[in-house]
C-alpha cells in the first residue's frame, strides 16, 4: 500500500518544512494527525514506527513512493497527547538542500498527507486544548519578536501569564453571577446571596484591572510593533546623519533583518532592548507651495501618531515655530535636538525657549558628540514599563477591542448597581463582560472567521 | 557555575544553527564536544541532561547566564559515539525568530562553547571515524544537490557506495603486496608465492576499474555541476526566445532558486532530472571588427568546454560555416537548431547539408512546435548513464586527480610485471597506487591543508 485512504476519516494528516525556507545544514519536516505514524511508515526504511515510544529518535532512510531512497533521516516520534499539536506528530530532520525537502514533502503528500496551511499546527494546538488562543497568537510574536522587549512580552503571553490573569478576573465575575442567578431562583423568597456593596467592590476592581489592562496597550503595542519617533526639521538639518549615527554597528545588523520588509520612509532601531521606528518627514514651514504644502500635512500626520518628536534645529526657530511645535507635541515627549554643535552655535544665547514637556540635547553627529546623551534622552521620553517575569501587557489589537468593550460592559455593571439594577440585568450585564474576556483566550466558541483571520498571519510549518 | 573553564581540555564544544537561515516555525541548534551536556545544563531548565538517555527528547526552557528564559525548547540529547560527529551531541529546537537564534547562539558561548567554523560539525565526524572523507565531502553534495542525478550520485557517495568500492581495490593490491612481500623475506630460498599471471590479471583487472571510475567524472562532473551546452548562433536566430519556452513553468522554480549565484551568461535548465547549464554565446562570422573578434574568440572557447552545441539557424549557413562548425564541434554532440520553423523556411530544399555526430531538429519557440522533441534530443545529446542505486560516479576533481594519479601509478606496475621487474620495486609501485586510492577516502594521514580546502566549502552547522 503506498498511500493512506483519508476519505473516511473526520481528521486529516498535514505535513510542512517547519524549519526557515532556503538552504541549510539540516531541515524539520513536521507530521501532524491521526495518521502521521501510519503515512510516514509508508516512506520510511528504519525501525517499525509501531514498536517506537513518544519523544525518542531514530536514524532511517526516507524514500519515495518506488522505496528510491531520498535521505538519510532522523525521526522523533510524539505520541498524542503529548505533542506541540495534541496529535500524534513525527518530525523529520533531514539534510537541508531544497531538492530533498521539496521531494521529501512531496513523497508525504503521496503517501496521504495534505500539505499544511499557515499556522495550523498552532491552530490544532489551539483546538486541541494545548494552549488557548492568546497563547497561539503569542506563538507567532514570538517568531516574529525582533527585540529583547517585544520578544519578552510575547513569551510571557505564550506561557500563559496574560491567560492566568484573565481567568482570574473571570472567575471572580462568574463567582458573583452564580451568587446572583442563584437569588434569580429564589425570587419568591426575597432572599441575597451577593451582598451588592461586594458586588460593587469586585466591579469596580475589575473595571481598574481591565482599565489597566488596555491601558497597557499602549506600550504593548509600540514594544511588538516599534515606539514611533517623528524626526522634525528642515532636510539640511542632519535627519540622515542623525538616522545613520543611531544605526551604529551592532544595531545594523538587527536593522539589516528587518530591512527586508521596511517601509521606505522608515527606519528602525533597537535602544534598551526595544525597537523604535524613526519616522522621516519633510521640514514644516510657512509655505503657499501646494506640493510642500502635501508634505507638510504629512508631517503633522506623523507627528499625531508619534509618541515621541525629534525636533532637530540648525538655527533658532521662530516664535511662530515654537508656538506650532508646542501645540503638535501637546501629549507627546518631545526631545529638542541642537544639530551640528560642532559648528559653534550657542545653547545658552541661540536657544533661549522653552516648551513643556520637552528635553533639551545638543549634539554633533559629525563628531558623535551628545548621541549617547540623545539616546539616553529618547528612551526616558519612551516612558516604557520595567518589564518583570510577571508582567501582563496588551500587544494586540484584537484583544484590545475585546479589552475595550469588557469596558463598557463593566461601567454598565456599576452604574447597574448604583442605580439599584434588577439581578437579571445585571446578571447579563455580568455574562457580557465574562464573554468579551473570553473572547480573548477563546475559552468559548470562536468564530471560524476570527480562527481564519488570527491564523492566516502565521508562517506555514508553525 | 555560568560557564564552563575550557583551558585544560584538549577538544573543544561547538555550537551553531544548523537550519537555514533566517526566519521559521523552529531552528535547530547543535551543540557538540565532550562538554555538550555540561553546557546545554547551564542554560536549561527541566529535567537533568545527566539524567536523559541517548536518543531521547524533552520539553524545557533555554535562559540566559542570569536566567531569563529566552525560549521554551525540545532539547534531543545524542550521547557518544552514537551521534553524527561521534561526540556528545546536543539539539536544540527553538522558536525560529532571528532574536531567539542569535540570544540561544549567545548565551551557549557565554557558557563555554565555541561557534562551529564551517563544516565541523561533519569534520569531526570524519575525525572520530563516523564517515570516510569521500563520505564527507558528499555531504555537502547532498545538501548542494538541485537535481535529481546530482542528488542521487552524492546520496551514493555520502551512504558509502564508492568508499566501498575503492575498498574492495585496495584490498585486492594489499592482498598481492603482501605476497610480494613475503616473497622478498623468503628472497634467499627463491620460493614465490604470488603467481606473476595472476598479479598481472588483477593490475589489468585493476587498471580497468580506474579508468572506468575516471572516466565516470566526466558525467560525474556534468551531474553535480550541470551538463555545458553551448548556445551558438546570430543574435536575431532566437536564442533568448529559445531560453524562454526552456524555462517553462515548473523548471522556473528551481531556477530561480539557483538564481542567487548564477553567472549572469547562463542559464541553467532541468531536463530528465538532469541540470543542464546553458551557455549563450555571440554569433560566429568573419569579421574585422576586433571587439566582434573577442567575442567570436570566447565563442569558440564556449563550444571548446561544452559537452553539447546548440547551433541555432534561421538561415542556411554558408559551406565554410558549416566546415567551420563541423571542425570546432569535433567529439561534442551537434544539435542543428532551425528556428522560426513558423516563417515558413523548408528543412529539405534550404538546409540540405549534413555534419557527422549532429542532429537536426525544426521548432518555433513562438508556437511551442519542436520544444519537446529539442529537450528529448538534447538529453539524448547529454548521453548519460542510467543511474541505478549501485552506481558509483566521481563527481569530485580531487578524487578525480587522484585516480589520474592512481591510473599513471597501476601503469607503471603494468610495465613493471611485462619487463620483470624486481618484487621489492613492483611492491613499491602498488603502495603507491594503494596510497593514492586511500587520499579519496582519507584512509591514511590526510594534511590538515586539505581538509581545511575541503571543510571550509561547507556551510556552519553541518
Amino acid at each position: 500500500m503506498n498511500s493512506i485512504d483519508l476519505t473516511c476519516v473526520g481528521s486529516d494528516t498535514i505535513c510542512a518544512v517547519s524549519t526557515p525556507p532556503g538552504r541549510g545544514g539540516i531541515a524539520v519536516i513536521r507530521v501532524s494527525g491521526p495518521h502521521a505514524l501510519e503515512i510516514v511508515q509508508l516512506r520510511w526504511k528504519g525501525k517499525s514506527l509501531a514498536d517506537m515510544t513518544s519523544h525518542t529518535v531514530h536514524l532511517g532512510q526516507l524514500t519515495d513512493a518506488t522505496g528510491n531512497i531520498l535521505d538519510q533521516a532522523v525521526l522523533t516520534v510524539y505520541r498524542a497527547p503529548n505533542s506541540f499539536t495534541g496529535e500524534d506528530v513525527v518530525e523529520l530532520a533531514c539534510h537541508g538542500s531544497t531538492w530533498i525537502q521539496q521531494q521529501v514533502i512531496q513523497t508525504l503528500i503521496d503517501a496521504g498527507c495534505r500539505h499544511a496551511s499557515a499556522g495550523e499546527f498552532t491552530r490544532r494546538a489551539f483546538a486541541n486544548g494545548r494552549m488557548d488562543l492568546s497563547q497561539a497568537e503569542a506563538v507567532a510574536d514570538v517568531i516574529e519578536a525582533q527585540s529583547r522587549a517585544a520578544h519578552h512580552v510575547a513569551m510571557n503571553q505564550m506561557r500563559g501569564r496574560y491567560s492566568d490573569e484573565l481567568k482570574s478576573l473571570r472567575d471572580k465575575l462568574l463567582h458573583f453571577v452564580a451568587l446572583i442567578e442563584l437569588e434569580l431562583d429564589f425570587s419568591e423568597e426575597d432572599v441575597t446571596f451577593a451582598d451588592r456593596s461586594e458586588v460593587s467592590a469586585l466591579a469596580q476592581e475589575i473595571h481598574t484591572l481591565i482599565s489597566h489592562l488596555a491601558d497597557s496597550y499602549r506600550d504593548g503595542n509600540a514594544i511588538r510593533n516599534g515606539l514611533p519617533v517623528a524626526i522634525v526639521g528642515q532636510t539640511n538639518a542632519g535627519k540622515s546623519t542623525l538616522l545613520n549615527a543611531l544605526l551604529r554597528d551592532d544595531r545594523a545588523l538587527v536593522s539589516d533583518i528587518h530591512g527586508t520588509t521596511r517601509d521606505t520612509i522608515e527606519d528602525t532601531v533597537i535602544m534598551g532592548g526595544t525597537l523604535f521606528r524613526f519616522i522621516d518627514t519633510a521640514g514644516i514651514r510657512q509655505t503657499t507651495d501646494e506640493v510642500e504644502q502635501i508634505g507638510i500635512i504629512r508631517t503633522y500626520q506623523a507627528i499625531a501618531k508619534a509618541r515621541i518628536v525629534l525636533w532637530l534645529l540648525d538655527e533658532a526657530p521662530t516664535v511662530t515655530e515654537q508656538q506650532d511645535m508646542q501645540e503638535r507635541s501637546e501629549g507627546k515627549r518631545l526631545v529638542i535636538v541642537i544639530t551640528k554643535s560642532d559648528k559653534g552655535i550657542s545653547l545658552a544665547s541661540d536657544f533661549s525657549f522653552f516648551i513643556p514637556h520637552s528635553s533639551l540635547i545638543q549634539i554633533s553627529a559629525k563628531t558623535g558628540q551628545g548621541i549617547e546623551a540623545l539616546e539616553r534622552s529618547i528612551y526616558q521620553a519612551a516612558d516604557l514599563p520595567t518589564l518583570s517575569s510577571s508582567d501582563v501587557i496588551v500587544t494586540n489589537a484584537r484583544h484590545y477591542d475585546a479589552l475595550q468593550r469588557a469596558h463598557v460592559s463593566i461601567l454598565h455593571v456599576l452604574d447597574g448597581l448604583t442605580s439599584g439594577l434588577s439581578g437579571d440585568l445585571l446578571s447579563e450585564d455580568l455574562r457580557q463582560t465574562i464573554d468579551l474576556l473570553s473572547e480573548i483566550t477563546g475559552g468559548q466558541i470562536t468564530p471560524q472567521e476570527t480562527l481564519n483571520n488570527i491564523f492566516q498571519h502565521f508562517c506555514v510549518g508553525k
